[in-house]
């Protein structure tokens, strides 16, 4: 453990400042103070850097409770929305998702576009991923120095600071240097996440983020992903492969799963665990073709809902072992929060998230003191391309001038006159 | 999140500082200032504070290369042994083992209480730890001054906050105010804690936590416990109840657990999970009888080294069932190291060490990147005397009255002149 020097102080302060604003929307410096509790002249020091930095901007309100008309407007913050701009990509077995987001969190074009799975070489990925930054930057009109940079979601195991795919159902290949071929190519900054991270960063940014400094995100679709966010960071563990929910094991040789062991919670409640229990009720659906899949998945949950006894019984079995799944990352972590995202959160069956709660409240442990809160974000595509963007813009603080030429400096310091050491 | 106030950063300093010497053993302070990456000048003046306070004391160290009779002794720091003491209790089912111990973690004094089954209700465990608490101090002469508090370590479910234990085998009753009733008694500041984070909060004092900032402990001994260290502070969960790990399911419908669920870790690998299916091989124990426990699973363990078969199968299986688990909780948080302690560290089966390492990396996701490597520590009663008593120290940092007599001042306000804000 290091001292923390000022510089990285002074930072921290505007992440949270900048936050507090995010959070807000529009506020008074005097709340600002209020919530962090400092002086609003500290504050002051803080928004005045910001605001020559083009991160946020005044804006005059009335008060509400002030009559048309009459009334002092009110100087309040807010972020500037073109401050910074981030491309995200979501890559998927089936499609690549692209979006440009602004500094507020908003979608300004997006598109997708289908692969094949021929196409899912790295060679053929990074051509799809300059195509498409292209491509955004047209339809925007932004320049490279308005654009801050790239960020990539994928399914699998990624070492985050390196941007390396170490392993994905997208590449046969292992070890694909994702990041540095990118940047290579475009020229932008490229940083690559875990898909399940997109959705805890979008959350964090965007979503239940503003209420909950720690929380834990289950993205159920193709795959079972989680991100666990811990007092407003991603936890990434020592290698950057933590949250790899869905290859934990509830059952000894149980269910095959995809990753080529058995047991996974994944093997029971993803798409294809669904649908290969399914095959009787809505036939044989490629995997590959996610209309196919979602249509099939849609009718199997409308049955469900019917009262259908074999669709009840699958989607009930789905909610029973990603229950016990959850009772055991409750029983490791204490949650205060769990968030279910992805597909299954936008188009579920009734008996699904039912038969969740009850497992959940079956396995954990300390049931009686009651379980984690669950809640149920049915966020659509805005989800990936935020949290793509938020990953880039997680990373983005413009450097300030002011407190960046003085020398490294150590926090004890500015009341240490140097005489006094020694 | 708030700002951090000057305080908080120079306690922060000061732990670092503390922690550096109780590393290094004895250190001079440019080394310090090396480590933590200030200026030697920053490192004196908060060294000057802690040995103001009686922490750290001087040294005359002759450099190892000088030769016998010359060279100039240098001034090296090092941790004031009698700083400060602090007593440890570990409540077991059959026995409390109490301890002193001082600032550096040597044990001054101990005892080992057995205890009957019908003396495990509140009132009467309550009256032996108040018991114990007063011959620690006959036993090492010390003033209720020279006492930082008592740490207490039990297993189940504790609130950490308020030290109430809201469910443990120890006791019938649930919510027994632990904390509250023992500091009435003895006018002792009380901690207390799950038992698995006191062998945590040893191995960051006293042992791993010398060379990793993160690790995960495993406990197996009658229970199955795991204490979670990120970034040198015990992780704790929402509300305190993170680290069941012994009760993760791996099985539906699996083994019957004491905690009455089935299929957790812990109903396979624990003491009476071992037990219950050796009993063909070394007849009924009874659980409560903590040496007969102990005797013949270290007769079976002898069997197993052996190559009895039947006695291998049991040390096999339960070496299998925890690499699942550990893989789960490898999926789920990749730790960097993982430590085994308890117990089954001190008397183990050869085969119960190579069936879980087999079992780790047959079920780990990313185990072609490797598996966290498992370290096996072997500590005996020392573990928990050393881990109580830094439950203690942990908490335990004089207010120093130059930093506290100032008002709540923020981190930014040094550099900040009070006419530039508004």
């Amino acid at each position: 453990m290091k001292f923390q020097d000022l510089d990285q102080i002074r930072e921290r302060n505007r992440r949270i400042v900048l936050q507090c604003i995010r959070e807000a929307g529009t506020i008074a410096r005097v709340e600002i103070a209020g919530q962090v509790d400092v002086s609003p002249a500290t504050v002051s020091v803080v928004t005045g850097e910001l605001m020559r930095d083009g991160l946020i901007e005044n804006v005059e309100q009335l008060p509400p409770s002030a009559p048309a008309g009459r009334g002092r407007p009110k100087t309040l913050l807010r972020l500037r929305p073109d401050a910074a701009h981030a491309i995200g990509i979501k890559l998927a077995l089936h499609q690549a998702a692209v979006s440009v987001t602004n500094f507020v969190g908003e979608v300004l074009a997006s598109e997708t576009i289908p692969m094949s799975p021929a196409e899912r070489t790295p060679d053929r990925i990074i051509n799809i991923c300059e195509e498409q930054i292209g491509r955004m930057r047209e339809k925007t009109g932004l320049g490279l120095d308005q654009l801050v940079g790239v960020g990539i979601g994928v399914s699998g195991c990624i070492t985050y600071e390196t941007g390396i795919v170490n392993w994905s159902p997208m590449f046969a290949d292992r070890d694909v240097p994702l990041k540095s071929a990118l940047e290579e190519r475009t020229g932008l900054d490229v940083v690559v996440d875990n898909e399940a991270n997109l959705a805890g960063l979008a959350e964090k940014w965007f979503g239940l983020g503003k209420a909950h400094p720690s929380f834990i995100v289950v993205t159920v679709e193709h795959g079972v992903g989680m991100s666990i966010v811990l007092n407003q960071q991603i936890y990434r563990g020592a290698r950057g492969f933590a949250g790899e929910f869905g290859h934990t094991k509830i059952d000894l040789d149980g269910a095959q799963c995809r990753c080529g062991q058995s047991g996974c919670v994944e093997a029971y409640v993803a798409d294809y665990a669904l649908l290969r229990q399914a095959e009787a009720l809505v036939g044989v659906v490629a995997i590959d073709d996610q209309l196919a899949v979602q249509e099939a998945l849609d009718a199997l949950a409308e049955r469900s809902d019917a009262g259908e006894a074999e669709a009840v019984s699958i989607f009930e079995r789905a909610g029973y072992i990603l229950g016990i799944g959850l009772a055991n990352t409750v029983n490791l972590f204490d949650p205060p929060v769990i968030i279910i995202s992805g597909q299954r959160a936008m188009h579920p069956a009734r008996v699904f998230f039912e038969s969740l709660e009850r497992s959940l409240k079956e396995h954990a442990l300390a049931a009686e003191a009651g379980v984690p809160p669950i809640e149920v974000h049915p966020w659509g595509d805005d989800l990936w391309a935020r949290g793509a963007a938020a990953l880039v813009l997680e990373q983005f603080m413009p450097k300030n001038s002011h407190t960046r030429t003085r020398s490294q400096s150590d926090a004890m310091a500015p009341e240490t006159p140097a005489g006094e050491g020694g």
